[in-house]
């Protein structure tokens, strides 16, 4: 493990996208995405992604040059076209497609096709919280997860943010994959060697395992809710829908003809659209009620649930947000720690684009 | 077990809703709502729940003849109030809404306060169907669940639905309580006396328990997910979100303050708002793309989950709706079985207004 400030990384990633062709602005707006994840603790979606980004690039995959466009719209939505551009990029100008359109209309909503890995699901919803408004942002992803039932892998973790402003207290910010358990915590049980609880993953032939590589063995993560007994449907169901509204509605590809984030697996035959998709929403607080009388409310409810009486053996009721808000603070301060793997990576690729680091 | 129509159950709850005071385009919205759930196998929601509207009406606490009206809108959102009418048709009003703004803007968003139990979340969503349009639907619920780490109930059922349109496929209909398992289905383990599975319930003092009466001594339902290991911490955001947008975003009751439906269980003191609250959506297809385009994307998608390989004792992997759309084409024409306790529960109802039945 290797500590590095939140500067260094940072630097790193804006040198590397510029060195990939990106403009200036996109670079710095795609190191701002890239780091939030490893500022708020989504270490398997930060900069030990920062390689696949190239790799992807090298392979022709991502445009560092994409011409981000509207394709369709009306008063309160778009579709927008990322033209292979960074997922780190084109995420950011939808969401502020969303953001501009409910400016005007109460509410936008943006589909996004022709994109890829856009980093964390939460800081794309996050962006609204400043203009006083509720942020949504999904996105569709490679096929890891079966469906209820299903042998075979359909849907990505697909995940969900949802991000409410709040007055005194601090936002809400729910971010959540629409599996039991997202890939990156898999891979950390991997390094491990340890065993996952039952209810994550199934094996190739399709029975539950505790076994966290049967996912690179033909096996599968699993939809929240882990079995039908537990309401997989149900999570199987939030990840359809996550999909549909990411590439149906956009021309994006989906199901399992999404590609990869790996740049060595080959992309499907006949796939039914463009890159990968994802869905960006804003709601105008003041289009329902004054914000003010909002965010006094949201300060009530937020108060209310952190004074809950917690079951034996846990300290406190965790509003959503909140540990990944307390890491951020921390790491601001404190440096980001970074495994000893990636932190090698890092230093390669800045090698390879003679970059000091 | 007593079989009924679907006509008799219908005109008995068409009835009922007129001797109460509604007015008759009111009663039959009411009852086509409420049958739905009958129709579509969600036993608990639908004519079970008849005699507790009536005892609501009784209290004074459902307003047969409500002024329903919009109290605040933009180009794509409004605010409805309720006006303690029945949940049944204080929704389709309020639907209806969130369709005419989508036909204007692109899309619709109403949050409503006011209001009371609307029936089956799915049933909402789907008329958008008919408009191709996407239709969501969400509403609050009297606390039942412990949020995660959480020994006391601060969250309702609190439903997400989602209908989406498809070309000659059946529409995809995604109709799920943000817990394990519904009230509903620990009602039927109730009766049989038969034990929950670990997950779907703790006891008064925090503890899993398989003991589905716990409920009604201290206990809660857990939120999706079952426990922290099985991401119930998601399940609690979602549930989270439903309970926001649809009251704190109106100005309905929220969290533990949402009042119950059972009328002999007094409302709490130093109440936030006005009655439960709900939130619909409303998306028109051609506002992203054309819907031919789009339909007959979903007829692949659902083609191509439907064709996914079975996991070994299972025979089909199935499309969220499937289930009901099954039950309901059933009922329609063999009839709707109605629990005995239930029967004499409608009779009851049916001899006090002298309604024949």
């Amino acid at each position: 493990m290797e500590i590095f400030t939140f500067e260094a990384l940072r630097g790193l990633a804006f040198d590397v996208f510029t060195a990939m062709g990106c403009p200036l602005a996109d670079a710095h707006v795609a190191a701002d995405t890239l780091l939030s994840a490893d500022l708020r603790g989504v270490d398997s979606h930060g900069v030990a992604r920062l390689s696949g980004y190239v790799r992807l690039w090298e392979v022709g995959r991502i445009n560092a040059k994409p011409d981000i466009r509207i394709v369709h719209e009306s008063p309160s939505t778009a579709v927008v076209d990322g033209d292979s551009g960074l997922g780190l990029v084109v995420g950011p100008y939808a969401m502020g497609v969303a953001i501009d359109k409910a400016s005007q209309a109460g509410t936008g909503w943006v589909s996004v096709r022709g994109s890829n890995h856009y980093g964390i699901a939460g800081y794309h919803a996050m962006q609204a919280l400043a203009r006083d408004m509720i942020g949504l942002s999904m996105t569709n992803a490679s096929p890891l997860v079966a469906p209820t039932f299903s042998l075979e892998r359909l849907l990505g973790t697909n995940p969900i943010a949802v991000a409410i402003p709040a007055g005194e207290e601090p936002p809400f910010v729910a971010d959540l994959a629409t599996t039991t358990a997202a890939n990156g915590k898999l891979e950390i049980l991997q390094r491990k060697g340890a065993s996952a609880p039952f209810g994550w993953i199934q094996d190739a032939s399709g029975s539950p395992t505790t076994d966290p590589t049967a996912t690179s063995r033909g096996g599968a993560l699993l939809p929240l809710g882990g079995d039908r007994e537990h309401g997989s449907h149900k999570g199987y169901a939030l990840g359809a829908v996550v999909d549909i509204f990411s590439a149906l509605l956009s021309g994006a590809n989906y199901g399992p003809w999404v590609p990869p984030f790996v740049s060595f697996l080959p992309l499907m035959a006949d796939l039914p659209g463009k890159g990968i998709g994802h869905f960006f929403g804003a709601m105008r607080i003041d289009a329902f009620r004054p914000a003010d009388e909002f965010k006094s409310h949201m300060d009530r409810w937020i108060r209310r649930f952190r004074a809950a009486l917690p079951v034996p053996g846990q300290s406190r009721v965790l509003i959503p947000g909140d540990p990944e808000r307390e890491i951020s603070a921390v790491r601001l301060v404190e440096g980001i720690p970074i495994q000893d793997v990636v932190a090698e990576d890092l230093k390669k690729i800045a090698n390879k684009f003679s970059i000091k680091f």
